[in-house]
């Protein structure tokens, strides 16, 4: 049972919705009387392809009824601060327009990517908790300032059908990238890892630690071919610097992955990739790439916490 | 039996059209049959939340397929005028654009705003006008430049639910806002009142008179403490100056209403509101405001048209 | 049986095709349970209206989900280019956005328009055969650089139920229009004419010649009152330059169609059409007009090609 799914803490046993996702996979439409009637509202703060698309699968897949809104582009900024004088951009506050969504809504997601300006800012996550606190109605995070918990249970999924290990070797790999990334997909994963029977670390250059808080314990390794030594899973990923907040401090080709460094290792990435900078094209078009495994696990993530929303 | 619904003058009885909704209300989906095989095309020339999602669900409960368009960013330019050669920005006519998407849908909905640069423009509703006169299906008024009816509705529904007289001392009051609004929220909610039973007066500052057309033989009092007293529903708004037209001529926050000038009456706004701009944070979130079932009866209002539209 | 549909070439037998786009204009609900579980993915490069809503009508009727992406404005820009080093502007390789969206649907639309900038590259149609390439799923084309299929489709079944002849005397002309458009409709149409019992000729300017591969064998006739003597359907088009890549060489309004030049021919236009530009107000208002007639084919045309994808 689950009110909100907007971190990996919101997963009570890993083991067992990995097993319960598989088993939607088999039979996606198994559930279509489940969500007779309820709608799903998604509203995104930013851009999106397989969070966009992949949850509207999963709700139809339920027998869900969705209504999709670009909230920045289709309707107009919002207030999140208690007690504010509204008269400058902001045309309503997310207490407003949370209950609001709630009449019209059954279960409602959210997408609002960190401005990666402002840490404590984007640390507040001031529009997925608006939303939680104020909506009244189960809410899914779908990619927030801090978290992307969707991204991380599809990708514990995958590694669940591909590894070959009780105890795989699992490691976070940074990788260049032209443009300041946020920190939300590396930071589901590596909570999600803690989740997972794993041997697992973290490799990236100095100076690209993540938030400590999130890697507490956790190994890391500052020279890649160390790290990367024996690994079965290289989970590639870019971010910006988190002590020199939201700053590329280092585009340095020789962190690309390469097929070489992959070895006998399998391949992942949350996409979108950009090829031969974050990682070479012989990786994505090898064998060992389990990128559209991945996006294709989306929809099953989503759906499995829709269901257990549902199931309320 | 009804066509289109582009004003209150489209309501034949509205004493049947309130019990109507309520009766929808404690069964929404009761005519789910009713709306198979029927497509409602939604059309934006503006940005949208609440007429957005809950004109969707309305359409949801009856069993209609809903299309989405916002038009000027996903299409482009119409033209509005008879006989232009159309040489400049307009890619298409509405005569045009209008039989179209009648091919398509079986009732469609308009929402254009006033521009507020051009009152003889605005007065001439080109866009709503346009459709309807082109279309050849009934046409649904998600506000126009001049009227707001789904919302009025809406707002005559929350008041049947929660006045305790049969005939309510009820005040629409002018509030301050940094940037110039439109006159239809203010112009349907008059029109309204004069189907209901009421004790209705108006009170703004001098120079923010409505359509004199619009107000005839409504009592006005410049004195907004005068004119809330006694009463039992406040429903607040503000609007740009329409004898100087489209003009902020005033934001003296004096005018703005708290929960002390509010007294024992009900607080209604149509939103999105601007917080200690157009009222206190005390009101909004004190237990005489009703904006949340205002918002959750849009539901209802556009879900009854709908069904008298399907009904024909 | 049919895997994509991007251009006329995937058209078998065209009066077996016209044939059964018009039964299925006579009940058009009478298959829904065929796409029942399938889902449609309508990825927008470009606007839209007539396909937006026609492919979607087309689709509901079928009994699909439908799922619409605007993919420059809600999602990012894809890099096309094999091998491609992906530092600059382009977030995501074809090769992955397509293998990712058909996880999700199972069959995409794609409208991707040419740029009139460079003609290699319009001609190299990269995002629709990178999508027909890389998705694996059937892939339809709602108007690519080069081709609308699916609008010659509607005009061949408009002039089938119209046609007086078994051989009917069709001509396409050149009109006048401010902006530089593309030669998609134009070359589509005169793809299509190759399928069907008719004495086709093109009349343009000088300087407006089509691609010649495309008119190959094809009669060209400068002077537009010869070539419009005795037609029975006029279809007009504007297009820009060829051989002068994507230029407006002329503006002469004395190309403008008239319904003294239509004389007792049937006129026809894929629409968006410029009223008093392309073509005079007495021809789109009077009897001998076909465009709603084309407009509403559009529905069928998508249904029937939708119907053949889904019974592969």
């Amino acid at each position: 049972m689950m009110q909100n799914y907007l971190s990996i803490q919101d997963i009570d046993s890993l083991q067992s919705w990995i097993a319960e996702a598989r088993a939607l996979k088999t039979d996606p439409r198994r559930h279509l009387n489940l969500g007779q009637g309820k709608t799903l509202g998604l509203l995104f703060f930013n851009n999106s392809l397989r969070t966009r698309l992949s949850t509207q699968k999963a709700a139809i897949n339920l027998g869900m009824d969705v209504i999709v809104m670009n909230f920045g582009k289709e309707g107009w900024a919002l207030e999140y601060r208690e007690g504010a004088i509204m008269d400058q951009g902001a045309a309503e506050h997310v207490k407003e327009a949370a209950r609001v969504v709630a009449q019209y809504c059954d279960i409602v997601g959210i997408r609002a990517f960190a401005g990666l300006k402002d840490r404590e800012k984007d640390e507040a996550e001031e529009v997925l908790n608006g939303f939680s606190r104020y909506a009244g109605i189960p809410v899914l995070n779908l990619e927030s300032s801090l978290q992307h918990p969707l991204q991380a249970l599809a990708d514990a999924i995958t590694i669940a059908e591909h590894s070959k290990k009780d105890r795989p070797r699992i490691v976070l790999s940074w990788a260049p990238h032209p443009r300041p990334l946020p920190h939300a997909v590396a930071n589901s994963f590596v909570d999600m890892m803690r989740l997972q029977q794993a041997d697992f670390l973290i490799t990236h250059p100095e100076g690209y630690e993540l938030n400590p808080q999130v890697t507490n314990g956790i190994p890391i390794e500052y020279d890649q071919e160390k790290a990367l030594a024996g690994a079965d899973f290289v989970y590639v990923k870019n971010w910006s610097s988190y002590s020199d907040y939201g700053k590329v401090l280092l585009q340095d080709p020789s962190w690309m992955l390469t097929k070489k460094k992959l070895g006998k290792a399998q391949f992942m990435h949350c996409l979108p990739v950009r090829r031969n900078v974050i990682v070479e094209d012989a990786v994505l078009d090898g064998p060992q790439s389990l990128i559209i495994a991945q996006a294709d696990n989306r929809t099953y993530a989503a759906q499995l916490v829709l269901k257990k929303m549902l199931e309320l």
